[in-house]
């Protein structure tokens, strides 16, 4: 009877995990997440509008975006490695998807990739200076959906 | 003329601070937020719903949300100093707000702020048995918007 009922509540809007593939579609169909690093030992999250990118045709994508010197430039040149998380919520159906990254992130210098990024729209939504672009390749990667 | 650039670009699509008091307002006006906690020494991301709920008239309030044992319970578990974030993005007008609390979470053992909790509308929108309650008690608050 436990197992019955356990069964039963785990039919009831479900968790489904996303494959990878899905996942990474996903990540390019959404233009802002959000980045989370420690920060002198405590763990902040900052939202930052992106791009994903394929680096080349036989390479793999990374997470482009662009940010002044300050936090997350400071992980970034840190080579951290970072948690970056997108998701689309349906409050009224109480449904919705996330899809979350665990990769590495280095600023970007190579001036080909920046044009190819600022070209594909990648410009920092506050204004600002934002002179540096800082990529994340993804190592670990997740996703999972709500639905009823 | 570096300084009189810096700050014009400064005055294009500022980044304006939200003072603590609207960042609890705005974290009252939101159900889903973003929990950032380190996991085997990797940072991860996770969205749940929530409620923020006052924990007496005297008292500050804290976040509140259900989960089954796991990770999010587990950092509960050893009173995690964890990350929580809400945001509210226009991708059209490329404005959003975003509010980060840094705060230490904790298991509810209180069933009559369960009680609360449930009768103000706290459910896992997943199903599942989500048998236990996490509060997250506010440390540091801060919050910013982008407007243009």
């Amino acid at each position: 009877m436990l197992l019955a009922n356990d069964l039963l509540i785990r039919t009831q809007g479900a968790i489904h995990v996303i494959d990878e593939r899905n996942c990474i579609d996903l990540l390019k169909s959404v233009g802002v997440g959000r980045i989370g690093i420690t920060l002198d030992a405590l763990p902040i999250i900052l939202p930052v509008n992106y791009i994903y990118m394929n680096l080349g045709p036989d390479l793999d994508g990374c997470i482009l975006f662009r940010t002044d010197p300050g936090t997350k430039l400071d992980a970034a040149f840190r080579h951290s490695v970072v948690a970056f998380e997108v998701d689309q919520i349906d409050y009224d159906k109480e449904e919705g998807w996330s899809v979350l990254v665990i990769g590495s992130a280095e600023v970007v210098d190579d001036s080909i990739l920046e044009d190819r990024a600022m070209t594909s729209g990648l410009h920092p939504w506050s204004g600002g200076m934002k002179t540096h672009m800082v990529a994340i390749t993804p190592k670990i990667v997740s996703g999972r959906r709500i639905t009823h």
